[in-house]
């Protein structure tokens, strides 16, 4: 399997799966070099889109994605990677990147559906979450 | 709720989850127009990045995607829409797109873990496909 990284600049998009939930937990990207580190130690690696560099799912807080299985699509321009975590993947908090839906369908209002499971204050140490 | 359409060119994926199994089906991009015409008529509309066009999932096929709820992610950059379907969300006739793994989480072998359940050659008369 080659992922085709040429329709997005040299990336791809991730979405990260609860392996006993199937919640989404986030999507990332990944590009050539996150892709092969990711098979290769069964952690969850990205590149940054605004900080230009490969980044480890992590790599400060400690919430590592252990993988679990890694599904292609038809056209091989995306992944997902069903993983194993503990709890708060998304770095405001919330065991989701996903913790809001649009109210009654509209973007006028968002409604929060999680609460948070962790404070992020105390996770994170530098100035850059990831 | 404003997404933000800057840091992928205008696009912000899509990640289209049945609303009844949480399986992911596919996962498609969207322009601002795309984004906005399915908030107005709760049917999932792309922007197609080899077509360079906007495009109504099913208007070939039929398989339409009809909006239940729309979560945002932290950074308003992606959506997770679940929807309700019919069967055969692929265009190449499974449910969904991610129809195979990574066998042993390698990519040198990829495992079918799904059956076609329609024939897109009966669905799709034009030469592309959506």
């Amino acid at each position: 399997m080659k992922p085709n990284f040429e329709k997005l600049n040299g990336l791809i998009p991730a979405v990260i799966q609860d392996y006993k939930t199937n919640k989404v937990l986030m999507v990332g990207f990944m590009n050539k070099q996150a892709y092969q580190k990711t098979l290769a130690t069964k952690r969850v690696y990205y590149f940054s889109r605004t900080r230009k560099k490969l980044w480890k799912k992590g790599e400060q807080s400690g919430h590592i994605q252990k993988v679990e299985q890694i599904l292609v699509d038809c056209d091989q321009d995306c992944l997902i990677l069903k993983v194993a975590v503990d709890a708060g993947q998304c770095h405001v908090g919330y065991q989701s990147c996903f913790y809001r839906v649009l109210e009654k369908g509209s973007d006028k209002e968002l409604k929060f559906i999680a609460e948070k499971i962790y404070d992020p204050k105390e996770v994170y140490k530098q100035q850059h979450y990831e």
